[in-house]
């Protein structure tokens, strides 16, 4: 089954999605089994988030061929992870597919795509078996982990790198019924194939992830685990950028020059 | 005005604290003017996080007091933040006051309390002039960030080092009445003063902040700030921490070992 959430109509519903059509649902099917209220052409509907979780996690490095060219270009990248550790993004970031990626006025310095699968958990989760893990992810969706490299590197934290409003397109939909570990991730700029890697050629998987990180956090239905990327993939405004996996769909946004120029922060 | 967030009756609701009486109200205050509902005695509920945030934003080393101390110990902090970089923690970890603090079983080393003051956003906020965003504020909460310093400098993230379930106890209230930096914190185990340093004594104050980041990042109605602490405090099991911040209200956790043991993370 394929869910999503969309626009209507003005308001936002969570659906169903059946090829080109959406059955637009009276709540939540993560903790419940809701009613159809309508249907509608998917042409018709605006994609959003497939979700705003609780919790908004993310793996930094988990794909050898990421960490090699990190490495390659220079960057202080430390040693391979041994332990499954997860970090964080932000929902302020987040976007359906087709909203724009939006690069700020005052960014010097390439943005990268990075393509990612994503768990989307669907029960409560503490000190979990990895039976347990498997048994509590609801369904799988794609991430774009889009990164400002500049700001990465220069700031403390990730606060703008990678959590600049529009940075996480999420979508187009939640698939439950994929072995996430079995597909293809491709990254498309306008069209044209500049990476693909095997969705599963992890250092540590999703259900390791889940049960490393739930000895000491609770995951709460709807939170969302972004599983890091094999690849990064340069994008400039006026692309288009598609995350396609191999048995969910395609996550396609535009990038843009953000026009509005940002206010001298020390205004009053 | 005092509003808090209590359990009652086994459902949570938004509530008006005056001295010892608990107003619960209709819906969320932040956004709306809601009816009162019910009074009951504040000694008949449980007090809840204040809010439970779309993006809880965190301030890491924001006291000149801290950084030297920091340093002192030997810690590799770097230099004296020159711009106002945010940082993430996750709601998981929230729990409210009069809460326990878990202490991890398989927790090597001290454990600190550090009492923040908190902004809670009540407006939606982008590309804010400074007067934008002190209007933008709803109201003030006291945070207390405990961290487990041995896995802060050992992880690559501060996953469990400061988002360990029940590490971000908040509360009691927010006040929506009171200057945050014309205060004081006093941090207390078992009732005996530990730290005091003026709640103002940031190298960035608060509204510097909002304006920084909203020229990234668009704020919505209920996210959290926290400001930094100007001193760590070692907490054990079986103490009990307070946070007081004048003009707002008193911070109360006990500290508990964990009994339940984490099972093997390899276990299938």
């Amino acid at each position: 089954m394929r869910y999503a959430r969309v626009r209507h109509d003005g308001r936002s519903h969570w659906s169903r999605v059946e090829d080109d059509v959406v059955h637009l649902l009276s709540g939540s099917p993560i903790e419940g089994a809701p009613a159809v209220t309508g249907t509608v052409s998917l042409s018709t509907v605006e994609l959003l988030p497939p979700v705003l979780p609780f919790v908004f996690y993310a793996v930094g490095l988990n794909y050898r061929a990421h960490l090699d060219h990190a490495r390659a270009q220079g960057y202080a990248v430390g040693t391979t992870p041994t332990q499954a550790e997860v970090g964080y993004r932000a929902n302020n970031a987040l976007v359906g597919s087709g909203a724009a990626i939006l690069v700020p006025p005052d960014l010097a310095g390439p943005v990268e795509a990075e393509g990612e699968v994503v768990a989307v958990v669907g029960r409560t989760l503490r000190r979990a078996s990895r039976a347990q893990a498997r048994e509590s992810v609801f369904g799988w969706t794609i991430g774009n982990d889009v990164s400002a490299r500049a700001w990465q590197h220069t700031d403390r934290t990730c606060w703008r790198s990678k959590n600049s409003d529009t940075f996480k397109p999420m979508g187009p939909w939640i698939e439950t019924d994929v072995d996430p570990v079995a597909q293809t991730t491709t990254v498309r700029v306008n069209n044209e194939d500049r990476a693909r890697f095997a969705t599963g050629d992890m250092i540590f998987d999703p259900w390791d992830y889940l049960v490393e990180a739930s000895r000491y956090v609770t995951f709460h239905p709807g939170d969302v685990l972004w599983m890091g990327a094999g690849a990064t993939c340069p994008i400039t405004p006026g692309a288009v950028v598609d995350i396609e996996i191999t048995g969910i769909g395609t996550l396609s946004n535009p990038v843009l020059a953000d026009s509005v120029a940002a206010p001298d922060g020390a205004s009053d």
